[in-house]
């Protein structure tokens, strides 16, 4: 079958001192890192989205893309539906990245009515389950778009209208049975619009209340399938709407417990979103893990100078290599993995260009990862730690941290004892040089 | 008897029309707003630490600091502590503000050991006992400063060291009981250096163990001694430290929910610390208010274009109306107030400065609540949120809520119905002319 | 004539006490201020772009916009471009705006060549010749938009592509005409993509020397058409590109300066962009003002929050007096004006919130503006800086100042003299009360 | 001679398998990169002011610091600055670092007078030069520090007051004559408070006017002097002030330009100042370079997620590589060099950390410059450029630029041929990976 990547031949490990720009050369996928694949370790995934359906408009280029893909031309909808999944999965089949991540609308047309949107979305997962079966392409998750549609302006699960929630309700379960029909290991929400333009018109307490009760309907739906995939919210602060209610891992988490969810929804953090949000990825990554709700990745990149969200390729492993180590201590990727929500820059326009930014973004993964582990693996950043909190595993320590003291007599004590405990260095810039003795060995 | 403020008479309410700065021309306190009295309502706090404490001292003058108040010159350091105390207590009779905040450390010289800074302190409470009898000022809250001394550098209940987490018990335990002798209506922690400056030296989740433990020995002590106030944490995201864990209120209220304290602890929320947390202070009061933990407001103001805590008077009603509208709709501070933790420029060195920053603070709060009382009196706003969200009240918006219909069933609904909600107009502009309509009558 | 705004009359001035939202409060074009009636002084414009072109697509939402107007929809696409002329026209006269802008494809649909739309556009500036007659609305400005088509992504002046200059060069000649004919009071050009995603394939130093020929190129050819407007460049700091060669106007400045251009060239501010660039839009108007290159404002806002172009209408007096005391004080407006470059939110889809963004943004300005005379014919803030200024008057200032002397006589007169100037207030905070008087009064 | 450093030894190269943290994995001083030693190249110089001076005071920590050298104890002044200089140059003749930098009052206490203030100096520049001599440390460059005193409060150059400017100009001529004695290669001025806190009070017209004399007398002066040096200005956006004249590379520009100092005068580009003004800090490298005034560089990092100048030491090649490649490009330095104006976090408080922080900067460097001259070697990436550009070499190219073609004939030129250039991939993905294989070889 001829492809739009019809010149380009399959993606092979070529190792560190090849100067083809078409393989990899970090990314050796069965190379064994602490026992276990590259593969299974970093569990790539290739989004739809942004690589498949995004034309290449932007706000100040809405009328034609620069893409220019033979799938993006007027005709039948259904027909370039399926142009543009073969280009996909002989793009996925080439780059050899295991799973792929959809929305409902990305692989089929929005109809005019539901129904019909329904008949073109089963059609195409038809579609879809032969290609993955080929290909051996599998799904690291789907999720529904409920945020581009007009209907969707002010929200879906949180709309002033509770026929929107349920119009999003019957999105969300249509893509969650898809999910678990073709196998995903995750269900992604991704709040969108699900957040504020302004105040003044906005019932806050309300609107949370009914993203509370939508994600609780989509936990029992979960269970009532038995999918057996998790569950991921996906965090980001602000854009399209002024402030989303999902804005950070923290605030989720807060989220979460307040529904009682928080055992049954994980996070999927995205790096952008996290630099968006005022944190750095790293932040987000630790946080989730103290927290137990790490769940999977978006592995893109922002721009520290722009305030919009770029879905860059990932491509420091200086930036990469302490979230993946955070990754690897908290036990690794179960259902979870780095899917590559990222977007071309507008001006890469070739054919090529869609695989040298997943190459660079997966050899800089596969770079940092393995560069992780051995720093894991060598214990020395973890020693570090042990050694500084050494002093709670004291009397004192245990007695604080059991409720064996008051603070009555906590104070008494250091008064009586005249206590005077004196700084230690936080020695950050040895630690930043073991890191970067790791990265440059 | 004589003091810096000497030339300065006491500020009185002149009216709108007057041109003199020594006067207030919209903090009528006696005003009745929706039945009760401006100053009741408004409950203004002057704060120690800014205008008495502080230097003129900035991280690129950190020698000798500009202020040059008789108090900071070299001498017996209990002596100008009363000196001080003399000056601040006449400073805040004149204004008319009638409350105050303090740390413990602002009030009375640390000394060399625990001891003698309890020491210094209690001799400092009975001067400032005997000042608020005599002047009529109350306390707002007292809180601790723990994070100034070397110690803290890495953290008070957070740090590596127990022995710590014990100084700042101590600390925390006597400014606790100091506020409650001294009639205070709430108790206040601020974070300080509760944070990380990086990740790789850092167990998060040990660290906020730690804190979670320090709160609810707090909260058990103010049980204890019948402390009637209420416990307020104050979120900050960052500075000093890169990161600090009270984010702001959605995450401080995870936090909170976390070790069950979301029914003890309320949020004291600064303006300046909302912007730097990438939020509005319309966010923050909102959001607190939405989740049941508005306690407190330090209303200053930061800088749009400068990224560190510029603490600078409030000025704007534009941005203050809608903030106060939110309080209003809360049911207004209870035990909390309008605490100005605002610091004069540190080119604005002359005495009566001191009494500019804070008229036009106390007169831009006062016509920002008096219009927002007129707002929210004359419901308009209310009833755009009332009808926007009116679809709710249906049998359908009842039954999702109520937890009368699953996903599948919800899902089906809206496919045999084959439901087209269309989109309704936000109406944010025509919003903000109602707003300013009430600003500019 | 039927239009979209059928169900809307005339806005007229009502005062401050109206509480008919469609009208204006505050806007009463012919109340003298300084001796000039408000329409002149303040020279309100309404643009096409936003109000009629964008159908309220965004990034997440590129499919179908919110806006649905009817000249949005399938069909002859110049006589959906004669529908939107006769709204746009009829919108303005109903607004009362005396003043329109335009980008050449605004007005007009782009055609498969050059020549096809050239002629589109031809015709419809008849169109729009004769609107402007019947109406009585004038032209603020013309620009080209050269920054929409593919052909632009990589810029259209600093294109690597010298035909993509020349490109560009036929439609600003085109649109400069064009203007010139229907009497525009200014032609502006805004970089759109004069600027780079990457300096890796960047060559700074020959992009600039592009653009500085293109501008000097746009001179000579005003000149030789005797267009007596003023040629205005937009800073803008980034985006859509990462970042922008106009970024703010100090750098326009320089840049002009470096191609001989700094007195021919003005600049038009844009409030948005002002703060995209780090800057107060005050801070650039002074800053404008003072290197003589003030020309024009777009007047507009961003939110604080959000780190792209929000457009919004602006709304609030406490932000705009100082810049407009700013512009009175450098005599206020000659060819330029505030232009509306402002975007209803995408969730405001109903046609009177059209007028309600502008009714807000003029009433806004028209109170900012009359305010801010008052403050200006008060000399009250000039008499502050004349005295804290005054000792530049004396000998000492003068000799600096002329070059009477050089730093090693001065430094020896300082030591000789052990001079020991002493620090002065700064008055900040007395100030924002002062300027806060002005506002409520 | 006993030091604080005594527990520390000569720093070696001992290369990249080393694991001793003392040592320099990458930074060989005389390795031979494009035909010249890496120490050369790199010109690394220590500054003064941040590792000997700040006694790690923050703005919630102004008490005591926590740094607690030897020399920041009570005593004689003099005798500390000669215990500070003694520690000082044994760190960096340990370290091996060939430059150092200073400010006049970091080597020498200020006194009670100029005279004062000028003998200290006079007396501490001895001990230098024999240091100097001793160790073989030369100076990069030489500063006055006109910020710190709060006579400076208002600025130095552009204070309201012409004895201050006065003031500023003795310590400057002063500054400058040591720098000359020392042999230092540049002279440095950084703004410091050159800027305003508000517009309100300020003649920003006035001000720059003082400022731009200012920097024509220190012109004048190195010429009369025969000082060699070169003269650079830091760039800074804010902060201390709210806004600072000196903002960016491309700001500074047009301010000598306007002044005539373009040929004068260089820039020393700050990457904390870079990214606290909205740039990478490639951009202000390239951005100097490419308008003739790249001087030198403070080679340190700020911290994406916090707005105030943390000054760290730099230590990811991933962000230093294309700087340095820019640097290269631009020929190298000639006068400037890379000076740490670095500080130790707050809590890196051992005489170690010093250590660590500057080994890890100067490996950074290493390592960045030498894969930078080695991509630079390959002429890979300005093949791009070249190919990308080479449009403009064509007839048409040469016409536009030469002045050859006016907008008109250009115009009619793109009609007649009825122009459509189609868009070329930026290919910013496959360049990002070009850049990584040099990283990771
Ligand atoms: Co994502
Ligand atoms: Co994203
Ligand atoms: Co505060
Ligand atoms: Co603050
Ligand atoms: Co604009
Ligand atoms: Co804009
Ligand atoms: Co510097
Ligand atoms: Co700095």
């Amino acid at each position: 079958m001829k492809t739009y990547f019809d010149a380009i031949s399959k993606i092979e490990y070529e190792g560190p001192k090849s100067e083809n720009p078409l393989a990899f050369r970090h990314y050796d996928k069965d190379k064994l890192v602490m026992g276990k694949r590259l593969e299974e370790h970093l569990r790539f995934a290739v989004c739809y989205w942004h690589n498949f359906c995004w034309e290449g408009k932007d706000i100040f280029g809405l009328g034609t893309g620069t893409m220019n893909r033979p799938w993006h031309q007027p005709g039948d909808e259904m027909e370039m539906a399926r142009m543009k999944m073969d280009a996909a999965f002989d793009f996925m089949a080439k780059l050899g990245a295991p799973y792929w991540c959809w929305h409902d609308y990305d692989i089929a047309p929005e109809g005019a009515t539901i129904k019909e949107s329904r008949n073109n979305f089963a059609a195409m997962l038809d579609v879809a389950e032969q290609k993955m079966a080929e290909t051996g392409v599998k799904l690291l998750w789907g999720t529904a778009n409920a945020f581009s549609n007009p209907r969707y302006m002010c929200g879906a699960a949180t709309n002033p209208n509770p026929e929107v929630f349920a119009y999003a309700a019957s999105q969300v379960q249509n893509a969650m049975a898809a999910t678990h029909r073709l196998g995903g290991a995750n269900y992604v929400l991704w709040g969108g619009r699900e957040g504020y333009q302004n105040l003044m018109n906005t019932d806050l307490k309300r609107e949370s209340e009914q993203l509370g009760r939508f994600l609780q309907m989509v936990v029992e739906y979960k269970h009532a399938i038995g999918f057996k995939g998790t569950i991921l919210l996906e965090p980001k602060p602000q854009e399209p709407t002024k402030h989303q209610y999902d804005y950070d891992s923290a605030t989720v988490f807060g989220f979460l417990q307040r529904f009682g969810l928080e055992k049954e929804i994980k996070v999927n953090i995205e790096v952008n979103h996290a630099t968006l949000a005022g944190h750095s990825f790293h932040h987000e990554i630790a946080t989730a893990a103290s927290l137990g709700i790490l769940g999977s990745v978006d592995a893109n990149r922002g721009d520290y100078q722009n305030g919009w969200d770029t879905d860059q390729f990932p491509n420091s492993v200086d930036e990469m290599i302490l979230p993946c180590y955070e990754i690897i201590k908290a036990g690794g990727f179960t259902t979870g993995g780095f899917n590559f929500d990222t977007k071309l820059r507008r001006e890469s326009i070739d054919p090529d260009d869609m695989f040298h930014g997943h190459i660079g973004a997966m050899d800089t993964l596969a770079l940092a990862y393995t560069k992780a582990a051995d720093l894991y693996e060598s214990g020395e950043l973890q020693k570090v730690i042990e050694n500084r909190y050494s002093g709670w595993n004291s009397e004192l320590g245990e007695k604080i941290l059991s409720g064996g003291i008051n603070l009555k007599d906590l104070s008494q004590w250091a008064v009586d004892n005249d206590i005077d405990p004196k700084p230690q260095s936080g020695k950050q810039e040895y630690l930043e040089n073991l890191v970067n003795r790791f990265i440059h060995k």
